[in-house]
């Protein structure tokens, strides 16, 4: 089955995504824009909702990172078969989805008295906020969101190394039941060749 | 088995969980706090992430909206089998979500001028891209998200109740397959009985 998963040359919204496909050795077309060049008028136009990402199989097209990346945990061995398992994973992936906002709107602040606001904000109050609570999530349940790997940690871990491209620091070197996820899903085979093959990400905001 | 469902004395992110249990006949506890007193420290904290809704289910609970409709659509007719279909739905859900994001952002904006220009652009902009994509979407769906009724059409008609009390107009009158869906969800039986017996909900923002 032919499958195309089409985003930035970013970790973003995708990376998640794309170590799920390695992992799980699910071959795919890795398409990447360059975000300066964005929008591509053709392209965005073509779009359910003119962003990316976009995931495609066999010709059929989903939009929505956090549904791609279910759909695809639905085909490999990420996903429980317990609808509450599946549910608390769910809301796990939608609270770190919260946390990616805030982390959102600081990126795309363009005002700079207000952009270092929000960073000092961030980093004293909101990466504390979560990160506490998902920790202690964490060593409640064997170190995985759901007592074992699943496509939470991967959303998560993703959504951890996008923000450290756009804050610039670890933010997760003081939650050690995190940084042990951290370096078991970059150690993943798949994910650790894909890892050593990438070129490194940098944050191209345009300020 | 005990069911409760936490939230405010608002329709918000809850009515459609609500709409979804009354329409099942699972039964449940409404518990709803005033808005005005929130929020209430000893609740407030006990939350997993400070904020409402919360499901309880047999001394579990579960947090996000959207996991919470969608575990509940699990354990009805709502939540097709096939993991495509499902992914089209959890995609819709939160494409409509960003809808929800948008309309939140005007309501939680305390500026009175930029307040007035969001509104503005809600109205001549926004609520179109959105609706007028999901109008598409509905009419080449059999009038659903996914073919038959979903929890996507809960919790769309859910959002689009919510805002229309905050923005204070009908913002689905001129789209008529969501006028139609509007009216479907609103006479299910459960649902009907539900909204004739509950009282109207106001915007009790503090503006």
């Amino acid at each position: 089955m032919s499958r195309k998963l089409y985003y930035f040359e970013l970790n973003g919204l995708a990376e998640s995504i794309r170590y799920m496909l390695h992992y799980s050795g699910l071959t795919f077309e890795d398409i990447r824009y360059d975000a300066k060049s964005w929008p591509i008028k053709e392209v965005k136009d073509s779009l359910p909702y003119g962003v990316l990402p976009v995931y495609e199989e066999g010709g059929r097209r989903l939009n929505q990172s956090i549904a791609i990346a279910r759909y695809i945990a639905s085909q490999t061995n990420l996903l429980p078969s317990d609808p509450w398992e599946q549910a608390v994973l769910d809301a796990a992936v939608l609270n770190i989805n919260d946390f990616r906002l805030k982390v959102r709107a600081f990126i795309m602040e363009t005002d700079k008295v207000k952009k270092e606001q929000m960073k000092a904000e961030l980093l004293t109050e909101t990466v504390d906020f979560y990160l506490s609570r998902i920790e202690n999530e964490l060593k409640a349940n064997n170190g995985f969101f759901g007592g074992k790997l699943t496509w939470a940690d991967f959303y998560f871990i993703g959504i951890i190394e996008t923000t450290n491209v756009f804050i610039g620091i670890e933010i997760e070197k003081t939650y050690p039941t995190i940084v042990s996820l951290f370096n078991i899903i970059r150690s993943l085979p798949g994910v650790k060749e894909y890892i050593a093959a990438r070129k490194p990400y940098v944050d191209n905001t345009i300020q």
